[in-house]
């Protein structure tokens, strides 16, 4: 209402401006000001300014119980009784003219944390000035000239400021006729770079010590280094077509594919985008060798996101309001048709889609960011482990610091070349003898796989989680992919095509996978139980140390841990007989259905160790597939029903307190259980803190998220011992 | 081994059975065995009777400890520490001569509860013999023609029996030279015919009070009673052709048809058998007129068992060895094709099929089980309500004693007759104003439904669940019928099509369901709650008693519950006003996804009530898919992985462990919060004795449960006063 007034006085006076009002002007404004409020509250606005104090004061002081404050209090587990506090001030002006003005200014540079007085100023001008863009503010550096006298009050505020706050302030101030005011200081924002250099200086400085410093630099703000970043000015001139999940950090500019192959070859002629509707794991190589990777369903664990995370590469996931063609080779969003060829650009770090080029900045990791990790494992007391499938990525991992890998994953091996075929050979056969058969075909290349990625890790421990996803996965679905397969494996396309049938399920996640199958198919835990101790003995042969830790998925019930351990142990004890030699391993699961959280303490009767699988647990703690919730979960954070996406950061209040019981339930049967988390959850600040705080030993990121997580470890142990929330 | 060796024997004299061996046979075999015994200890048979003794009592004792033994007792909770104890008795001898003999006999006839002698025996023969049927026993009755001392004896004794253990026993007797020896005496299996007759008997002899009698009959046995049931005899000669889950007890023959519509026709000529792949709620009419359905996919919970349990209609559920191809009109099994028209028999209550037509006997509901029936409700403290969606479904219900409506499902209504069609406009809309005109022409047929349910149950609280299901399950899905719903609805085959594309999900039991639906579409749950509230303001007016307790379902945070009810209470706010009367009315969840239980004291400071939703508790606390569970359940029991499927019978230790702690950190915010489950575990007796136990106000089965669950609520109580466990 008011809004409206002051336009239609402006509208009649023709001007653009508040500032353009006459003083006449605003007098009419006032009087129609406070017709408004009679008309609505039904009394004068009161003349008495004590009265006006009073109510504005109460006005403050009622906001804390509107709707929005309480909703979001509830959100928050605020206590609705802590209350908020309300800040009188004198008024003070800036607009009285030249010897007046008003500034922003930061202590130190935001952008590249440079040590010197930072910020904008204007004469004659009231704070609202210095925003609106009417004129044109000048750097604070002029100031020095303007008024030397007040520069350099201001710049002694300054030290004082930082002296007291040891920190980078953001301040606001006031000059009235000569006279200097400060409105205002708090810490100020800065970029991932600045913090680091604000960091390094300020301990070289001398104003704060190693610990404090390294509380400074929030730990997601680490990706931005990683990562490559959009040229930020070119970026804001560029329109966004389309936006998605920020599913995996980084930027991506390159021509758009619609299938794995095409990427393959189209990559030896330059930069991808591999676009589909969903990932599945048949996509693998094309994600490889593509730049980035964008798709229309699926949330921030679905197949894209994770593997993506996995290689360090930009992805944008489950951008809804695209619909992709693969077999037309285009995709419409909005009205607008992109086609095979076409160039995008991608920020997987916002999760916006763009038409064309945008130039991309490259990472640099420079000596301030080594400076900084170097503190950092003084502090945290989590160890920091890694989610890696190839000896690549453990490498990577490695370089960024981790102690292990907590998560190896041996379904993606299932793919690679050849191999896929012996696994297929093995899905369709029709008894346990074909079985078997097949899976010796796969035995040495998973043995490869074992050997390679322990020699990497140096003696760290390495744990294998066995076979996982339900058996279609790895059998092809379009016709005519059926068709070739079919005549390569020499069965009709109906005989194929009805084994494919039969594996069909309403709800895969919740269907015929993880221990399942080797509850079904012993042999198939048999096979990579061996793989991975035949490994362990010819290394130990070699004389290298190993840390096998096998991990059995998807438990929920006592016997299943029961049953595949004897197997494996029988494994184990058959190889070290055949080999002639011993060496250590560990037997464990993963805690990743509701139920193991539940009977935790039966389960750790029998596992060495619990890693407790995220993703699922809050698929099925929410009822949420991580595939289909794209569809409402965007509603449910814009109404509030939730404060943040449950896969990208943990659901504490729920699924945070059935890790909490089945960590304590199962640390009560085995004092010395080994807790860990491999969910994608490992690598975000807030649930490593949660982490920290139950008693975990581990957490499990994935490589490029191992600096993020180690910062995040390193915080959530001095908050802890400062006694602070 | 010793198996091995007397069938050698056998063979070798040309004899088919053991007592046609000479006594040098057996002294010759003795021999043998001796020496299996040595070469297998290393140490000969001991000739000293007290040491077989002593070995024979150790290993009774030994066998306590035995894998089979320990792994029962870890399946079903028992102790390992209570032991086992050992009868010695001396042996007696029914062979020698014919003043000798052995018999069994039940104190009671087993079949009719008849109150007389009942049994067989034979003169000159051991208790093998009367098993073995070598020879034909004679009829109890005999005996007192034979020798009329020893007949009056076991008279006598029955009655003394019968006197002490004031129950029908089933007894084994030997009687040597004239003397008659009591081998054994227990409590004797019966039918539920008999056991009603017994019970109600016994209560007029005056040898149990009511009480007692209430706990005589099988809660699970009443169910014999209300459904048809295969001719025992004609069942026994008939081969089983395969065999699926009891998905719905009672017995049906009928010709096999495949779809729905050829249901409806063919049933006008005679009874049919609905025959799919699995069933979906498009199959609802042709379910309606089936006299059975059998389906090759799906659990104790998929749609085709629940709905046929709700009509009281034998279903037998994922028979996964049958292969369905609905459009070539034949099914598959074991080698056998089965044709559209051919004739198949299903047996409900044991998940039997056979091909060609088995007799069925009616049911008969007589004197005794209305009298047992009238004793059970002094007993119970459980509420027992109904899952019902129609008005004929309540009043069948109420029949039985149904208190109540704890799940009136809303999606069946959807599909009947004309109204599919303005579902699916609402389905297709493209913005909120379509969708709201085509729910308009839902809101009087849903009134109707409300209005009519309301009626029959006459001022007893109704509980009915907002849409459930997610909306694709009302497109069609089948090319042709896409083509023809299209052009129905003015639309194009693509547009429709990529309708239905754009609804699909990968895990449709975690998708876009329950209040997610209405939290993006509000408009759905305004008119569902208009339609019940002006249904209960028509009643109000014409001077029933109306109790509607409307049902979120599916609530995982307390905003979804808090969202929705805010718009509930607004619009029976409306209602009351338009139609200027009040009438009372409940808000309320459905608690069944893990992470409620887990908030449940949230969410019960907006829920009035709690109604366990236990089929997807289950579902989500396992991981386990109820429509693909087939798969790997049969195994999982099969090794004793579980003691049974959890579908069926309530996990205590995991789901009941949530359920425990939702009920309680419910009731801790809302003292009188009412608490009730309506999954298909509220018809299962011992999962009705659990939730006696942790204090729920009542459970909700399908109506012919209904005596089912009134009867576990009795025991429940009664076993919970007498301190039992």
């Amino acid at each position: 209402e008011f809004e409206k007034t002051i336009q239609a006085k402006k509208d009649s006076k023709g001007v653009a401006f508040d500032t353009e009002l006459t003083a006449r002007d605003l007098k009419e404004l006032v009087e129609d000001y406070k017709k408004i409020i009679k008309d609505a509250k039904g009394t004068s606005f009161p003349e008495d300014p004590r009265e006006q104090l009073r109510m504005s004061i109460d006005a403050v002081f009622g906001s804390w119980n509107n709707k929005r404050a309480t909703a979001y209090r509830n959100l928050h587990d605020i206590p609705h009784n802590i209350g908020t506090a309300v800040n009188v001030q004198t008024m003070v002006f800036g607009n009285m003219g030249q010897t007046s003005g008003t500034g922003v200014a930061f202590t130190r540079d935001p952008s590249t944390g440079e040590d010197l007085l930072y910020g904008e100023y204007l004469i004659n001008a009231q704070g609202e000035d210095v925003v609106a863009g009417i004129r044109t503010p000048q750097p604070i550096a002029k100031l020095e000239k303007e008024m030397p006298e007040n520069f350099k009050l201001l710049i002694d505020i300054r030290n004082k400021l930082e002296d007291h706050y040891k920190d980078m302030q953001d301040l606001e101030f006031t000059i009235q006729e000569d006279v200097l005011y400060m409105l205002q200081t708090r810490t100020g924002k800065r970029t991932a770079a600045a913090a680091l250099q604000i960091a390094v200086d300020m301990v070289d400085q001398g104003f704060i010590d190693i610990k404090t410093a390294v509380t400074r630099v929030e730990p997601q703000m680490l990706d931005q280094l990683l990562h490559k970043q959009l040229d930020k000015k070119a970026k804001e001139k560029t329109k966004v077509l389309t936006k998605g999940l920020p599913a995996s950090p980084g930027a991506a500019l390159g021509k758009v594919v619609f299938d794995a192959d095409d990427a393959v070859e189209e990559a030896k002629n330059g930069n991808v985008i591999l676009v589909r509707t969903e990932t599945s794991p048949e996509d693998i190589q094309g994600m490889a060798v593509a730049q980035g990777i964008l798709t229309a369903r699926g949330g921030m664990t679905s197949h894209a996101a994770v593997v993506a995370r996995g290689m360090g590469k930009c992805c944008v996931a489950g951008a809804e309001d695209i619909k992709v063609f693969e077999k037309k080779q285009y995709f419409q969003v909005n009205g607008t048709q992109v086609k095979k060829g076409d160039w995008i650009t991608l920020d997987g770090s916002t999760g916006e889609v763009f038409t064309g080029q945008i130039p991309v900045v490259d990472p640099e990791i420079d000596e301030n960011f080594e400076t900084f990790m170097s503190w950092v494992n003084d502090f945290k007391r989590l160890g920091i482990r890694t989610n890696a499938d190839t000896p690549k990525d453990s490498e990577v991992a490695l370089g960024f610091g981790a102690e292990g890998i907590g998560l190896c994953r041996t379904e993606h091996m299932f793919f690679e070349g050849e191999r896929i075929k012996s696994v297929r050979k093995m899905i369709v056969s029709s008894n346990e003898d074909e079985r078997r058969k097949a899976l010796m075909e796969l035995l040495p290349m998973q043995r490869k796989d074992f050997y390679e990625i322990f020699k990497v890790m140096k003696g760290l421990p390495v744990t294998i989680r066995l076979l996982d996803p339900p058996l279609h996965e790895f059998l092809p679905t379009e016709e005519e992919d059926i068709m070739e397969i079919a005549k390569e494996m020499g069965m009709t396309f109906d005989e194929l095509k009805s084994t494919i049938t039969s594996l069909h399920e309403m709800n895969p996640m919740l269907g015929h996978r993880g221990c399942r199958l080797s509850i079904t198919y012993p042999e198939i835990a048999e096979m990579q139980a061996r793989a991975i101790f035949e490994a362990a003995a010819d290394l130990t042969k070699e004389g290298y140390d190993v840390q096998p830790e096998v991990m059995v998925p998807l438990v929920g019930s006592l016997m299943e841990i029961k049953i595949l351990k004897e197997k494996i142990i029988s494994v184990a004890d058959e190889v070290m007989n055949e080999k002639n030699l011993k060496f250590a391993y560990k037997i464990g699961t993963m805690i990743e259905v509701p139920r193991a959280c539940l009977i935790a303490d039966k389960i750790a009767t029998e596992a060495e160790f619990f890693s407790f699988g995220t993703n699922d647990l809050t698929q099925m703690a929410y009822g949420f597939s991580r595939d289909d919730s794209g569809k409402f979960l965007p509603d449910y954070i814009e109404q509030g029903i939730l404060a943040k996406d449950p896969f990208a950061t943990l659901d504490i209040g729920g699924v945070g307190q059935l890790m909490k019981m089945g960590l304590e339930k199962g640390r009560k049967s085995r004092e010395d259980l080994k807790v860990g988390i491999c969910g994608e959850h490992g690598g975000d600040p807030k649930s490593i803190e949660f982490c920290h705080k139950i008693g975990m030993d581990y957490v499990s990121a994935s490589p490029y998220r191992i600096p993020v997580a180690r910062l995040a470890a390193a915080q959530a142990a001095i908050t802890e011992e400062s006694g602070q929330e």
